[in-house]
C-alpha cells in the first residue's frame, strides 16, 4: 500500500476544460472495436479538449468484461498523448475498487473516477462511503476523483462528505453528475481551490462553471466536442454572453443524448458526426430509425451555433 | 368574464429583482398579527426589493381562513406604494382558485401567483395543468403567474408546458421553486423575453440570473433583503465575481430558513434581524433554542458579505 | 374542551365491514347535486355495509367548499340510519382541523377520519404528526381515526406512530391506504384488538383481512358494493378460498377506478352500474369514452363473480 | 443454444416452502470462509426447507470474484443433496448473464434466479427487460426464475410482465421481494398455477401465501430455519391463525435483520443462533456492539413461538 503521508499528487495536472467520456464500439459479433475505438480518438485529438474518461457510465462500464476493460485503457493511453486520462474504477466492493484501480494505474491512467457503490443503498451512509473512498485512496498509487450519479445508482450525495474527503492527500476532484447547482456551489464553497469540481450534466454547464466548476465531463462532448470546448472557452475569456448561447443551442442536443435516447442516442449521434458510435450492447436497446432525423437537426443547429 | 382577446397586461409593470415571500405573523391566541406584518413592510420599504408576495409558501398560506387571506392582501395593498402586488391565489379546484383570485384582485393585487394543484398528483398531467391554468387566465382580471414547488406538492413540472401557457395574454410569468437550473433553462429558452421566469431557491439565484431568470422570490429575502438584493445588483452590473461571493455568503443562511429549519427557523431569524417573525401555527412546530445562535451567526456572515 | 379523563367512546360501535366513500355528484351547473348524492345512499341501504365516508379523497373533499361539506354530512346523517357515519375532517392546520371537526361533529358525524397534514412535507415529523393528532383529539367531542394516503399526501406513515396514538382516549382506530401490508401488520400487532386498521386499498382487502384489518374503506365498494361484502363475508365465515377467489375478480376492476383512471373512472363505473357518479370538478380530467366499455366488463366481472 | 421448443423443464421440480438466501461467510483475511459455509449447509439439512439460494443479495453477489461464486455454487451442490438449488445469475449485460448462467448449471445449479438489470434505470422497459429475459431463457439449459428487488435495484417491476414471460418453456417461476401484496395477487392471477410466485420479505409471508405464493425465499430463514418453515406448514395444513400467530413474532426479527440492519445483522444473528455469519465485506459496515441484545431478544422470541 502506498505511503498516504508521502508527498500527494500535487504535482499532477489537474483537470480544466470539456472532456468526453468515451463511448465503447462493438463489433458485429457483439465483442470490442477496438479499431473504431482508436478512430475516435484520432478525431478526438483535433479538438480542445481537457482529456479522456474511459469506462465511465457513457462507455457501457458495467456491460464490459474486464480485459476488454485494460484493452480500452491501454489503447487510450497510447493515444491520449499528454491529455488527462481518466479510468472509471469504482465497481461495488472496497476490495474489487482496489484491485481495479490498481490495474488501471498499470495500464496508465493518470487518475481513478470512482462511483458510489449503490447495490445495498439504505447501507450506503455518509460514513460507509467515506470509509470506502479512503481505503481506495490509500491504496492507489494514482489520484482518485469521487463520482455521484444519483440517476443511474440511486443514490444521493451527502452534502458535507466531499469536504471532508478532500482533506485525503491523494482525492483530488469529484464528479458531480446530477446537475444540481445548488449541490455543486456547496461542494465548491466546502473544498480547497486546487480540487476542481467537475460537472457531469451538460444543460447546466454554463452556470455550473459560474458556480466554481472547474470542467465538464459531458457525453456532449462525444458527438460534439467543438460546441462544448466553445461554450468553456467563452466561459474562460469572461464572455458570458457567448456561453449562455452555446449553452442554449447545446442544451437540445445534450438532452437527446441523454435523457431521452440514452446511449443508443449518443452513439447514433456520433455515427451522425463521422464518429463510430455503432450499437449498444443488450439489455440497452437500438434506437427507432425516426430518432435519426431529430439527432440530425440538433446537432446541425449546436454545431451551426458554434461556427458562428 | 374578461374578454381573453383584449388587450393583454403588456402595459403592467414585469417583475424584476428581489421580492420577499411575506411571512404572516401571529398573536399570542393565534390569530393575525397584522401589527407585525405591517412593521415588516415598513422596513421592506426602506430596502431595495422588487415587489412583494403575499400569501406564498412562506406566509403558511394552507393555514390561512379566507378572511384572514383577503386582511393580509389589504394590508399589503395598502403599504405596497408602486411596489407589485403578487398574491398567491392557488387553490386545489379550479373553481375555487377562479373565485380566489376574483376576490384578491378586487382586493388590490397586481397578480395572482398560482401554484400547481396538486392532491390528485397522478391526474394532473400537462394537459389537466393546462387546462386549469388557461382556466384561471380566462377568468381573471390580473395577470397569472404559473408557480411549481415540487417539495411541497410532489409534482415536476412538465418541461414543456410554461411554453405553451406564455401563449394566453394574461400568463405573463412562472416562478420555478425546485432549484432546477437545466428545467429554468429549458423554461426561459421557451417563453418570449418578456416573459418572467423567477427563481424560487436561494442557493442557485446567482446561477439562475446567468441563464436568463428575471427576478427571484426567496424566503431568505424576508430575514436579509440587503444582501439578496446586492447580489440582484451585482449580477445587473455586470459584476459576476461580486455576484458569485455574495452567493456563497448568503447560501447557508438559506438553506438554514429553508431545508433545514423551515418557516420557523425563517421567523426566527427574521426576529434575530429585527423584523417580526414569531411563532408558526401548528401542525408545524417551533425550533429548539439552539437553532438560535446558529442563525445569529448565518444572517451576520450574510450581512457582513454585504456591507464588505 | 371534553375531558380527556372522561369516559372514552368505548360505548361506540367500532368500524367493521366494507364502507363506501362516497362520492360528490355535481350539477349541471358545477353546484352539489343531493338529489343524486341521496338516490346513492337509498340504494347503499340495501347492501350489507359498515357505514358510510363522507368527504373523503374519493368524495373530491379537497375541491368543497364548507357549506357543501356541511350539506353533505346533514344528507348522509338523515339517511344513514344506524350505520356509522365517518367524516373526513383533516385540513392542514390543526386549528381549521379542530374547527371543522367540531362543526361535522355537530351536524352529526359518529366520527372523525383525519387525514395527516401533508403540504409541509419535510415537517411532518413522527412527533409533530403525533401533536396534531392529540391536540385535535382532545379537542373533538366525536372520536377520531386517523388516516394515511402516501399516493396523495406523499407522506409516508412512521411505524411506531399508531401505537403512540392508541393510548388517547379519543383517537380509536387508523385507516391505511397505501396496501402496505407489512405496515399493516405491524400497526395491528401494536395496537389494542378494539383498535380497528382499516384497509384502503381493495386489491389487499383480503390478505389485509388475514392480518388483521377489520374492514376495509374501498372505492370500488362505491360501484360494486356487492362483490366487496361478498368478499369480507367469506372471510368472515372462514372460507379463505371463496375470499381470495372473489379478490381475484375484484381486483381488475379496483385497479380501473383508481389506479388506472381514477375518480372520473369510479363515476363512470357507478353510472354504469345504475348509481349516479356524473363528472368530476376540473382540474380532474372526464375520461375518454372508450373506458366506457373497459369498466362495463370489469364491473360484470365483479358481479357474476359476486353471484355465482 | 439448447432447442426452445424442446421438451421444457416441466419434469423438474417446482419450488416450494421456505428457501433461506445463503449468506456468504468470510475468512480473517478477508476471502471466502467455505468451511463456516458448509456448516451452515450442513446445520441447513436438519431443517424443513425447500431448497437453497446461493448467490443472492443477502449473499454479497455482488461483491464476489467469479471464483468465487463458482466454489460456492460447487459447495452447496455438493451438500444439497435433492434439495433444489438456485443460482442468482443475474449480472447487468445479457451476454454476461447468459455466460455466467451456463457456468452455474455447469457447477450443478438447478435453476437460475436472474435479477431485473438495474444500472441504466430509465431504460429498462418492459419491452426492454422482456428481451433480456427471453434471451437468456432461450440461452440456458436450466430453467429460469424472475427476480425482482426494487429496494437494491430501483426499478419497479412492469404488471404485465410476468404474465408474458411465463410463456416461455423456460421460465418457470419469479421472486417478488417489494413484498408489494397487489403485485404478487396480480402477478399470481396473470401465471399458470405451475408457475411458483415466490415472496422474497418475510413480513408480509403469511398474507403473500394466501393470495397465492407458493414459496418464500427468505432472509430470516437463515438465522431461524425453523419459525419461518413452521409458519408455511400452519399455512398448508389450513391453519390460519396459527400461521397468523408465527408471522407476528417473525416479523420483528425479519424486520431486524433486513430493513434495520442488513446483512451484518443478519450475519450477527446466525453467529447469535449457532450458525456462521461473520463478518461483511467492505463498504458494508459492521454493527455496534448494542445490536447484539437486540438481535438475540428477538431470535429468542421467533424461536419460542415456534416452540410453543
Amino acid at each position: 500500500m502506498p505511503d498516504p503521508a508521502a508527498p500527494g499528487p500535487s504535482a499532477e495536472p489537474r483537470l480544466r476544460g470539456i472532456v468526453p467520456p468515451l463511448v465503447t464500439p462493438f463489433a458485429a459479433d457483439g465483442g470490442l472495436d477496438l479499431a473504431s475505438f482508436e478512430a475516435n480518438l484520432e478525431s478526438y485529438a483535433r479538438e480542445d479538449l481537457g482529456g479522456y474518461v474511459v469506462l465511465g457510465s457513457n462507455g457501457e462500464a458495467v456491460f464490459l468484461e474486464e480485459d476488454e476493460k485494460l484493452a480500452l485503457i491501454r489503447t487510450t493511453r497510447r493515444r491520449a498523448g499528454t491529455r488527462l486520462l481518466l479510468v472509471g474504477t469504482g465497481l461495488e466492493s472496497t476490495r474489487a475498487t482496489i484491485a481495479f484501480t490498481r490495474k488501471a494505474a498499470d495500464e496508465g491512467a493518470d487518475a481513478a473516477l470512482v462511483v458510489t457503490p449503490h447495490y445495498y443503498k439504505s447501507r450506503m451512509t455518509a460514513d460507509a462511503l467515506q470509509r470506502h473512498f479512503e481505503a481506495v485512496a490509500d491504496a492507489s498509487s494514482v489520484p482518485i476523483y469521487l463520482y455521484s450519479i444519483p440517476s443511474f445508482t440511486g443514490l444521493a450525495w451527502p452534502p458535507g462528505l466531499a469536504g471532508a474527503l478532500a482533506a485525503h492527500p491523494r482525492i483530488v476532484g469529484m464528479k458531480e453528475s446530477a446537475g444540481d447547482l445548488g449541490l455543486i456551489g456547496r461542494i465548491v464553497a466546502s473544498v480547497p481551490p486546487s480540487f476542481p469540481v467537475i460537472c457531469g450534466s451538460a444543460p447546466v454547464m454554463y452556470p455550473a462553471l459560474c458556480v466554481g466548476a472547474a470542467a465538464g465531463i459531458l457525453a456532449v462532448a462525444d458527438c460534439a466536442p467543438g460546441p462544448a470546448a466553445a461554450l468553456y472557452a467563452a466561459f474562460r475569456a469572461g464572455d458570458h454572453a457567448e456561453a449562455r448561447r452555446l449553452q442554449e443551442a447545446l442544451t437540445p442536443l445534450a438532452v437527446a443524448v441523454t435523457s431521452t435516447h440514452g446511449i443508443a442516442g449518443l452513439k447514433m449521434a456520433m455515427d451522425l458526426a463521422g464518429r463510430r458510435g455503432g450499437a449498444v450492447r443488450s439489455p440497452l436497446s437500438p434506437l427507432p430509425p425516426a430518432a435519426r432525423e431529430e439527432l440530425r437537426g440538433l446537432l446541425a443547429r449546436a454545431e451551426a451555433a458554434c461556427r458562428r
